[in-house]
């Protein structure tokens, strides 16, 4: 007779059905969440609620906001003409903590995936394209993932956008910094060299 | 500058503070949060705060029920006369599933440790020595964590029991069953050479 708590077995399964938790983790969390404070509970079942309420996509560059234009599109001092296109709003924040980019962004939400069944209206494509239309950007830089998806997203956009006379780039592949070649897989090697620089 | 949406890095902040929840992982809750559709979070939220309602200590054993008294203490078939004390409730969860043992459970909710400021009086240990008034529990399993303030507990407690007049044990220490000889510490392997049966 394996004992069942039902509003705890409950609160298990909701941490369960977070990414990567695992239902080990998730009872443990569900315990830790039942030795806390009445305010701390409260606080917590409130900030899920409340981020829900009131976060939504920026209306220039679709990435999260808690207001009508995220802090980077309503910023004076960004490049206006320039545009890094990225998959994810996590994507934008690993690009502002190198503090070397001065330009705006735009958030895909996701990558093409036929395999998922993710095509190019399930993204923020159409928002990017409107982008355009005033004729002020010059440059988009084509920042997704280095997979099979986040190159045959760029692919599929730097098609759409080329004819708009807008230049297209992407990332540099290369060896990560710090990282022993040794363990760099060949296609990052290959990649790495094709890529050389003049010193 | 780094873009900061107040109420997502509160949520991400309340999911930090879980128990084996970095900063990054932290992030990718929160934003998993967020896009969960409103009535998987309302339940998310619900459940959070709906167990800390209801959960409470069984009146017997301290062990979580959401009932007066737990499954194990309400059941009919129950041997009265064994108590298996463990530190947690995960613990008698974990003895459950066994299938083996037929006796009750008290759960201390931790163990005595004078580095954290833990005494005995922080556990249900008052409780613990009520349920011998009766008279009717000739025997205890000592079944907390093979650690080093687990066993002081289980020491504290045996010398506290036996003026009683029941019978006090341990729970067997050896080899764990599907682990290789060669990789068990040496401890381990002295406490299994020490209780070894004979066949």
């Amino acid at each position: 007779m394996e004992q069942q708590i039902a509003p705890l077995a409950k609160l298990a399964e909701q941490f369960g059905q977070l990414p990567g938790i695992g239902r080990k983790t998730a009872q443990r969390l569900a315990y830790h969440t039942l030795n806390m404070p009445q305010a701390q509970a409260e606080e917590f079942a409130g900030a899920i609620l409340h981020a829900r309420d009131v976060v939504r996509r920026c209306a220039l560059c679709c990435d999260l906001t808690d207001h009508e234009l995220c802090a980077v599109c309503r910023a004076a001092n960004r490049d206006g003409s320039i545009i890094c296109v990225v998959e994810d709003p996590r994507d934008v924040m690993a690009i502002e903590r190198t503090r070397e980019y001065k330009g705006l962004y735009h958030v895909l939400h996701g990558v093409i995936s036929p395999l998922h069944g993710v095509g190019p209206e399930a993204l923020c494509v159409k928002e990017l394209l409107a982008r355009f239309e005033s004729g002020l950007v010059k440059e988009v830089i084509m920042a997704q993932n280095p997979t099979v998806e986040g190159e045959a997203t760029a692919m599929y956009l730097s098609r759409l956008l080329k004819p708009l006379g807008v230049q297209v780039s992407r990332l540099a592949y290369g060896v990560p910094v710090g990282a022993d070649l040794e363990y760099a897989d060949e296609v990052t090697l290959a990649r790495a060299l094709e890529g050389r620089r003049e010193l």
